[in-house]
């Protein structure tokens, strides 16, 4: 990335006390590419300007709402304004945030879900196509040095062909709130639907493992089978899914996700199964890689060697033993974008060869995933294409 | 197990080159309490004849079908015949062959899966109930003892009510049937509907995952949605499936079995969540049980210590770190019906706390569990319930 | 093991509530080769004969005194006396039991440590070689098959020069004995230098970290620095020891063992490192052998594969994934001098290539290790040579 | 650490192509507290220039040298100048520049080791006290937020009386240099005595696991018995150590590291053993901390949990389950700091309390360790005492 200059950042959401705007901030200050110069950090003006305060920003850049902010970055000389938006407010404010920031001419880096709906997912998607910005979705697992390096074994073949997906996430947070429901405000905006969506569980999580498997194999979901549950009383969204899934390649799949897995924690694993090899991955030890043939030792890989692939070891920042783990990986989410904006601001954006990052596309999809999930849910299971 | 003298056991199947009859020999012989004195080990004469020999039977002994030891058997004096035959011949035998013991007086430990069809295991199930005979079925699994350790957990309540079961069983041996199709022996008779029944892969294994996770929480399943798939081209029978489940009580289960999982050799895993705790046991990794409450640290519960329960306790044969595996868990299944065995011997049979051991409602459930999951695939994996 | 009879063994010690005689009785049976037909279980008759009765021995082979028993079974025709004594008696009798069952003519497997001194040591390998019987010694640990693969592929090359040896032996059960001196018998006479000899932990445990090491690696010990600590208040013996060892070659070694790291149950580990490559094997997950190259994936072998080697391969009973265990182990030990035995019987002992179990040379060169840590410790950790 | 502006930082060292002054700079910038203003990052003048470049600093202050910048610095006004500079220039060099910032009147962060000697560091902490500067030394292992859990732990009487310490760190890097002696920097200049120092493995790395038992257990080193080796041939110092300790408190230790160990990463592992409980925590699994009592189950303590301690908890910046690493360790040095250096700028520096970084004191401690461990070894493995 040979820029001249850090690359400017503004923040919607992401004010005291939120966890995910937080690490969206490490990310981008990590590797000394991205500096934090304004932000919206939440509806309720005041507590906006306390969050500028602590992050020690410029106060003529801490506003009172994303649409001032927008306007106003617009407004200042080129520069000096911002080069993009983090969006981290909640799922229901994606849409409109985002719509506001590429219609000023800026460009995105957005939370996942992409939106409320798969309806707004499409919107954006064309709303992206037409002013031309980059928009980076942080599906962050795909980050993670070992994952691309598992996308580069399935894309050089060494699996063979794929014949089968496992991708579970077992989280266990929202049990407390059989015994607590004043526990708190995690469980609670994620389980309403205005906020978060038609899903909880499948759209919070599910999607990652979905994300991740797409990631990695490049197969695409033709049909699933979902069975989603809400395990808390008094719930209006799901806590708990599972699915089957038919790829189009012929593959089958077996997601689920859950918040009601009592003790885990943040659970994501996935393997995939080929005719050559098999792999298997787990974001809690995120710096090895498994990779089994049939009749041949069990392979470890592990991240910092010189038998890792290129992409691999060009997400990676420490030597081998010496642990890389989250917020490194959405670290690399971050400057994969970043290396695109470099690229649009010296005139060389899109690059033929493409970039590394979660795309509107991927939210889009994750989207559909999301609804068709739901709807196969409502319908018993019934077999349910992505609508795409 | 206060008998003052050994048990003798007859054994039908199990000639030279035989994996699973050399197990049950050894799970047999294993304690010192059970003594091999017969067999017809094949339906080839001369091998019998011949693996006989290489177990130093009395050659007047080792006959040439089990119908003639059945018959010769029962003409012997009382305190020479066996006491009980185990049956480890192939899937489509298993019917004629008890039943031909049962209705000759002896006691029966069967390999599983119980019979050919639902209705042969129906049959079997209502002719041991009119001779009163001792049948136990060697669903092993259940015989290690952190198994019987999580069973103890969860009657206690430590889990609290059980909400999700997740259990699976990659193997990857098949898969090497795609460049060799001389592999041989083990695949094929298993891919033979006219041996196996209605299915290989969840007749083979998928049932000792469903039958792992009833023993263990005593959830009855109603209903499952299954896609069962061949990856090997020209097999007649599944190598592969996957299935969502509905128990009676309201939890919900994934359970998957699979033999083309390449590099996964025998890697049974159940996970069970509970509204107070989880647990979690590896097959590969007997000796431990994870066990796993919201806020607490994560209990890691090992065989052999003086924490582990009165059941755990009495079917371990180490000290704490010595560890037991496949074979001992097997030998447990062995005890457990020959204390069943040497109570009716003593005529107390059957104790009125009854007995630790699979028996054949446990294969009938298995029966109905495999006829079903096949009816689903066919159904496109619509619910199906358990025809008991 | 071609034999047309089992080899008939009898015991002496291992009575009622012993722990390692029971272990020795399920290894001898494991593979139906051995029968046991005869003991003289306890220096107390009538305990030997109640142990007799629960082994459901003939009455009139169950022995008041191994004297006794030596003499008649000697006294036996020879298709019905015993081939071999097993000996499980306490350190202090394995000498005197051993010359006795030698000088009348039969073969022994002896408990380790092989004496109670290094003098008595050298005694007893005098007379096996004087008798010309067959010898072994049941350090046990050397009948994992992944601990022979570990010694094949060092024998062939694959770690390149041994530079260093690390193996650790850390218990915790002594520990409890800080509350409750009354925890009772295995403590105690371990801890009773007229019966254990001159070392408790480094004599019982450290012996076989010494051991494994040396078959592993053949490498001789020139000298040793140990430090040996009792931490128990009031016991006369160590319960941990520390060394550096220098070997003959130029290695360098640390070796450790301990009975107070508290909450460790049998953790013997040892790792090799070599100019080529380095292995791990952990004693608690024993189907493993962990390879490591220096810029390769790390390689876990997995016992029951087809890239086994042959030694492993002829020493493994299950399939892969299906875990063998301690009692298998041990159970190698027993068939390894049972085909020492089979050939002695017909008259072809000993082959020239040799065998594979561990002989009285094993035992003299652990009474040398175990004399010549106690020594070093005794001179302030001291360099102290084996006085072999 | 409540100050209305970040913290300014100076760099010494780390130009292009360093890998640990990158580690400093990633650490800094994390949690948005420091910003790094000036540096003089080699002794190149164009390298040091360049390096500014690519880190977009102001040329004006990219020096020549680090005299030049304590010079310039100091002369720059109070609200612009740098608060302190970090040190990451190699070992033979840490005394003088460190002694030229502390006397120009900045704060030091430190690499580890100290000093080149003993002597120079007794020296250093001598100038540290004069001066009443801020010292902090980078013994980041120490950071991690299980570290300070284990610490807490030990702290509050959970594992009893320590008996015994058992650290290792075995890395394998060095063992490529017998195939490739142009393998290049890493190697070499750790293997030069005019740079290094008296030691290479043991004041490499050695020196972090002494550092890491002493900063869990304050356990103080009565003497030491060591065997220092060197393996690759040519080498003026040691690739590999071994010893065995002897605290003051009559606890006992086996430390060994290693650059030799073929395979081994960064392989860090302490054990800790106590009277009433053990603990072990491996660097390459950094969230999970192992409890082990003697009859309860074992225990994982996962890092982000309620049951956590609060120095842990407050060393923490994801959930559980999202796991942190190396960079997280490595910044939470920082952040200890920085809370000294926000203190001594609002003028309540030192706190009565303390704080919670490794300090001049402990780099001292760490060189007499060095040299007391060469001094043994080249006395045969004498017993030697630390010349504190």
């Amino acid at each position: 990335m040979a820029l001249n200059r850090k690359i400017r950042m503004g923040m919607v959401g992401g004010g005291r006390g939120a966890f995910i705007g937080a690490v969206h901030r490490m990310a981008a200050a990590l590797d000394g590419k991205i500096e934090l110069v304004a932000g919206a950090f939440s509806a309720d003006a005041k507590k906006s300007k306390l969050s500028g305060e602590d992050l020690f920003l410029d106060s003529s850049r801490v506003y009172e709402s994303y649409q001032q902010m927008a306007e106003q970055e617009a407004a200042l000389a080129e520069d000096k304004r911002i080069d993009f938006v983090s969006i981290v407010a909640r799922n229901d404010l994606h849409f409109e945030v985002a719509k506001t920031f590429l219609e000023a001419g800026f460009n995105v880096i957005c939370e996942k879900p992409l939106a409320y709906s798969l309806a707004q997912g499409k919107e954006l998607k064309a709303i992206v196509e037409k002013t031309g910005r980059v928009f980076g979705l942080t599906h962050n697992y795909t980050g993670y040095p070992m994952v691309k390096e598992a996308k580069a074994m399935v894309a050089a073949g060494t699996l063979g062909k794929i014949l089968k997906i496992v991708a579970e996430y077992p989280q266990g947070y929202a049990i407390t709130a059989l015994k607590d429901e004043e526990d708190g405000a995690i469980s609670n905006w994620r389980m309403d639907p205005n906020v978060s969506g038609v899903s909880n569980c499948i759209g919070d999580i599910g999607s990652h493992a979905e994300n991740l498997g797409r990631y990695i194999t490049g197969l695409e979901i033709d049909e699933l089978a979902a069975e989603l549950s809400t395990f808390i009383p008094g719930r209006p969204l799901d806590d708990d899914g599972n699915m089957l899934i038919r790829y189009k390649s012929g593959a089958k799949g077996v997601l689920y996700a859950s918040q009601i897995s009592t003790g885990d924690e943040n659970n994501l694993n996935i393997r995939i199964y080929g005719t050559e090899a098999s792999l298997e991955w787990h974001q809690e030890h995120p710096n090895e890689l498994i990779l089994k043939f049939a009749e041949q030792p069990r392979q470890i890989h592990r991240r910092g060697n010189v038998y890792n692939g290129e992409v691999c070891g060009a997400n990676t920042r420490l030597p081998f033993g010496h642990p890389e783990a989250f917020i490194e990986a959405f670290a690399n989410v971050y400057l994969g974008v970043a290396e695109a904006m470099a690229d649009q601001i010296q005139g060389k954006y899109p690059r033929a060869e493409g970039y590394d990052f979660p795309t509107v596309a991927d939210g889009v999809q994750g989207m559909a995933f999301i609804e068709a999930a739901v709807q196969s849910s409502q319908n018993n299971a019934a077999w349910t294409k992505l609508d795409l």
